[in-house]
């Protein structure tokens, strides 16, 4: 791999019309920041149905963004929340960019560890704290000002742009990819761009060739038709909480080894140079715990954290519930608990293949005192990118021109499961070029993102339109 | 223990000054419905701080009933909930009976299950639904009734009285306890009497000779020093709610003993009469199934249900919670998550000792993954009463002259924490006069209490203080 990378790293300095398209953008630069600003104090959290409104005018918001560029947009109305698409286009263009993000973000709670509220954008220092800062709204809004760089210093597109910012993707995208799939046609393109993902680390920029996939499930565990006095009843009926907990017990062996029949059949081998790739870089578990504030690493046994967290499937609990939680105590055996599961998945596992295994060993190892009730959510597969096209190696030269490094090539633990749909609709490689950071509290209270790399972002996608033409 | 029973068997009935109190129960049956009613309309939820206020308000009507019978009454403030005491003495009485019971109520939620709301009692048929209906405002009410209705026909109570109605049964009795200490002079008698207990069944009159005790903990695990991106870090630390369960997994095997290393050291087998009359009650798993609405029985291999409701300890769960719980999905790894534990015990286990082992227990199995902290919240101890002593065999009279047929023995699950402490402090028996049924929803919605067996155990109870005196 790095004989493919050396042979297109020819370094160069931005000329004529790049040079005001440069000046632009640091003569803007307090400008982008106010915009990213007015962006993030949307609370459009997807996953709360409270919050529809707030969703719809975050939209219209981006919109009229586009528009102010000159670009048309428009709002398209789905069975769910809405997607912002809009269009730049030149005949004599000859390549055409698709730039995915999405404008909808993660809850908030809990509430109270925030130090500052959610939707009130709050700079200290290099730093912007909201939630949405990093996830994804300060990475989508670095392709239209990098956009807004080139048009308003008079300067032409040198290439052909489609963009497709969703309200979904924090749920699960699923009115997307029915956009998608009805609209083959309107998103023809060369490559996909998705800036929703992380650096290595702080001035080491990455290319992300590799995304876990993902498999969602809830477990409804049910006993007595009410709550039952534990004193009166306990010890003659199944506790449904206790049987929740000897089902999740169940799912990993004392060597953290997912137990779900067949979980690992589909599991694709980490190969010699990726092993040799991650061990090359630099990284320290006592400072991921540090980070973490976990007290020990935990996980698979035989593996590193690197490949713990970016080329091994989990199955993780996200939230537990059942009985009495309020001040004080209550003397019941429960009259049902429930939890949230998502696993994330590795090529070549397949989310609905991985759902129905889940579904079978639930239901095999479920005491036969309760009922329970697997609710499936679906799901992403997981996604390798070529690192040898033209978008790949058009953005070592770009992060390079915009950082000042070479980037590196790693791989991500999250999902971003739209990357198979324009794989599998659209026929499409996705580039993965990250400008957040692993520690940006992307889904956690104080979520943020770095106004350094929220710049060099914009100069880097300055140089990609003009290398990928 | 039958050839104990039958010869104090002397039937009589009521003559003289009796048929007059008699008399005034007949006629007043609906002042006493009313007077249920009025007791259950305040919310005196002991566990919440929200409800303080109505608690003081619940003491204050309680005093003011003592006080319309012409009793000496007070409200004791304490440093949490108050204590309602009152006295009827005449110098020419033998014996003093201590009449315990509590005028506060478990919490109401799950709200949303309750027919009507919980503290607008409702009368359907022979049944009155309330929180607080048969635990225990239905059940104390009836001994100051019976007091009402001697005093108020102008008839002498053959005993003196001294009653003790507290406002913590439901969270733990501390302050009673103090008062109790505090009070030995003043709290002298020969017997305690509580109704807290239920009838064996529907038309069984039951005294119960045993009671569970209890020990409560509430057990906290973190993880990360947030939450974190489930995909970003899953796989590589360890997950809170995933650990707690595979603790509370390991509080029972496959057979559901209990796994705490020592904790059946002390347990009293049962013996060979108590099998036999357990075994020869009418009992049947299938309508006890149909009751709570489980699918099946559960429990400590080799015992039946009612030898494992009343003489073998239990490892519960009452609540558990963590992560997220809201609509839709949150893809984190929470950081922490915790549950609430209480163990019922039986003779002659004891719940300090009980914590402690609860507590090694927990500690040597956690995860090194993950920081645990056991919150032990204290408990009472097991009880036996003695069942030959005076009140005792004078209750077998009253409960079959009250309800026309023989009382069986029985024991109880739940615990009376209460019945300890009169051992300890003051030396005394506690009877347990139970006029409750197992499916009143004690700790549940729609909580219920028969009219019918309330005045039957009004009668009941007068019939008590004479044979007792």
């Amino acid at each position: 791999m790095r004989n493919v990378l050396s042979h297109v790293l020819r370094m160069g300095l931005p000329g004529g019309d790049m040079e005001n398209v440069q000046k632009y953008i640091e003569a803007n630069k307090q400008n982008f920041v106010n915009d990213l600003i007015e962006l993030l104090k949307y609370p459009s959290i997807s996953a709360d149905p409270a919050y529809a409104q707030d969703v719809i005018n975050c939209a219209e918001h981006v919109k009229s963004k586009f528009e102010s560029l000159g670009l048309k947009a428009e709002v398209h109305k789905t069975a769910g929340h809405p997607i912002v698409y809009a269009e730049y286009s030149q005949p004599e263009n000859k390549r055409t960019l698709l730039i995915y993000g999405h404008y909808d973000v993660q809850p908030v709670d809990p509430l109270e560890l925030w130090n500052k509220p959610p939707f009130e954008p709050h700079i200290e220092g290099d730093t912007i704290y909201a939630r949405g800062a990093t996830d994804d709204k300060g990475q989508f809004l670095i392709h239209l000002l990098a956009v807004e760089a080139y048009l308003k210093s008079g300067t032409k597109l040198p290439v052909n742009l489609k963009f497709l910012i969703e309200g979904e993707e924090e749920t699960a995208s699923d009115n997307l990819e029915i956009f998608i799939k009805d609209n083959h046609d309107k998103l023809k393109a060369d490559g996909v761009v998705v800036s929703d993902t992380a650096m290595y680390a702080k001035s080491i920029p990455a290319i992300t060739y590799g995304l876990r996939g993902i498999a969602a499930a809830e477990i409804k565990v049910t006993g007595p038709n009410r709550d039952l006095h534990s004193g009166s009843f306990g010890g003659a009926v199944a506790n449904p909480v206790t049987e929740l907990a000897r089902i999740i017990a169940r799912f990993h062996d004392k060597d953290y080894r997912v137990q779900i029949d067949g979980f690992y059949d589909d599991v694709r081998d980490l190969e010699k140079w990726e092993q040799e790739m991650f061990a090359s870089l630099p990284y320290d578990d006592k400072e991921f715990l540090q980070s973490t504030g976990s007290i020990a690493v935990s996980g698979e046994k035989g593996f590193t954290s690197l490949e713990r967290k970016w080329a091994r499937p989990t199955c993780e609990i996200n939230g537990i519930y059942g009985g009495y939680q309020g001040e004080g105590g209550k003397t019941i055996i429960p009259s049902w608990a429930g939890t949230k599961v998502t696993m994330r998945l590795v090529p070549e596992q397949d989310p609905d293949d991985i759902l129905d295994k889940f579904e079978a060993f639930v239901k095999k190892i479920t005491s036969p005192g309760v009922t329970v009730e697997i609710i499936k959510q679906g799901g992403a597969r997981p996604a390798i990118v070529e690192r040898n096209n033209f978008m790949v190696t058009g953005s070592v030269i770009a992060l390079e021109k915009g950082f000042g490094t070479k980037p590196v090539f790693i791989r991500e633990g999250g999902s971003i499961p739209i990357v198979n749909v324009f794989r599998q609709e659209l026929g499409l490689d996705t580039l993965l070029l990250g400008f957040g950071q692993h520690d940006d509290n992307a889904h956690s209270p104080n979520e943020k993102f770095s106004l350094s790399d929220f710049h060099k972002g914009i100069i880097t996608v300055m140089h990609l339109f003009q290398e990928l033409q």
